[in-house]
């Protein structure tokens, strides 16, 4: 029995997200199935971050197990050429047994990207999240800041599914204007529920001057947290990569 | 009568190109269609490059005579919000009475996408051409530079709708790589049907060294051409840029 690695890319416009749903198109759903049909056994696939409906993916990562004798460095092409365009294998390679692409994370980055000029982009209309109003980035990269180090984060937590916890350790929060771009990078050792499109809205009320920088300081201080802000919509969001120990 | 002149953004993937055609979709067709709708009169648009079926556009640009008393400025939104999301009206501008997008065009720019890697991307599918075999695009910047200048391009015609001269001047053919990704450029006073896509994939044939980088010189001399090479897929194609003279 060997324990496989993908490395995967995905644009997630037309599926239902990452996990797998009864009747429902999605990103492991589509992968196991494929997968079964060039490995000859049913396949059961875990990947690091549950991304939702919409959201794209450029550094997901999943593994699965097989007793196939298939080469590994073949299972890419395999993949790709029954795979939906919209679902790339970039790279397959053999893991530590007890490597488990969820469990074992010890961070996991999202981009976002926000289209900030007042017409909006005819290639981009499935892959950003078109602002026109002005942003002023260096605002949203201050009140990015106080996101950084271990939070209880329950003031950015969509409804639904309540964490047992909601304290995270974020690594990293910043914000940069590129062009007509405006990119969020958040890193953490694990997020809550809608919890990085949430924090990005917020940044983009702050970048239009209707929230001061300092309401993501307030927000992690008041449970009652972002005046009722939804998430910021998911074509926007991209989970860029995963970080494992050296050793997994 | 005011003449107006757009500047255009378009995802062409589920367009039969620019050219209005009967019962298909198209990008001057749905131009027509919204602009008589908020202008409130028929429209006839007249665009700078008639690009095919799936070949995108970041820079085209197009004109009509309107009577509406509609502020110019006002155009790009009004269009934009009754637009389908693959078509952007980035800028409108009155323009000299003579100006004549297709007619007044000094010269057009385009520009392909190659995406070269072992596997395919998930976010590129549309927007590029795969080509999983390594590019020398040394080789191919070589191999482009024969083509710059007043040339017989009669090799690089695509069938169907010969032109009555294939004399065309190229003021620019370049080929870099970026990443994973290689970058054709041609700028021309005009190109002929296919003649774009028929240079790139004649490009791409030198730089997997299946043809030397001579073979662009001697398609030139030679009216048998590219060997019957077909044109490079429509979706690595951008219309980027239209140039006029100072005064129109």
């Amino acid at each position: 029995m060997r324990n496989v690695r993908l490395l995967l890319e995905y644009d997630g416009s037309d599926f239902h997200g990452f996990q797998k749903q009864a009747r429902l198109r999605t990103i492991q759903g589509e992968l196991e199935s494929v997968l079964a049909r060039i490995l000859k056994h049913p396949v059961k696939v875990v990947g690091a971050g549950r991304t939702d409906a919409g959201v794209h993916a450029l550094g997901q990562v999943a593994n699965f197990a097989t007793d196939s004798r298939m080469p590994i460095e073949r299972m890419p092409a395999a993949a790709n050429s029954r795979l939906p365009a919209a679902i790339v294998v970039r790279e397959a390679a053999e893991a530590a047994p007890d490597f488990d692409a969820r469990r074992s994370a010890r961070s996991r980055q999202y981009r976002y990207l926000v289209l900030n000029r007042p017409q909006p982009s005819a290639m981009l209309a499935r892959y950003a999240h078109h602002v026109p109003a002005p942003l002023d980035a260096g605002a949203m990269a201050r009140a990015a800041r106080a996101l950084v180090g271990e939070h209880d984060f329950a003031s950015f937590q969509g409804g639904g599914s309540p964490a047992r916890s909601t304290v995270r350790r974020v690594y990293r929060a910043e914000c940069r204007r590129l062009g007509p771009l405006v990119v969020v990078t958040l890193e953490a050792n694990a997020f809550l529920y809608q919890m990085v499109r949430i924090a990005v809205r917020t940044l983009i009320e702050v970048g239009r001057g209707r929230l001061p920088a300092a309401v993501t300081a307030q927000g992690l201080r008041s449970a009652r947290g972002q005046r009722g802000l939804g998430p910021a919509p998911p074509q926007g969001l991209y989970l860029t990569r995963i970080r494992y120990d050296r050793t997994s």
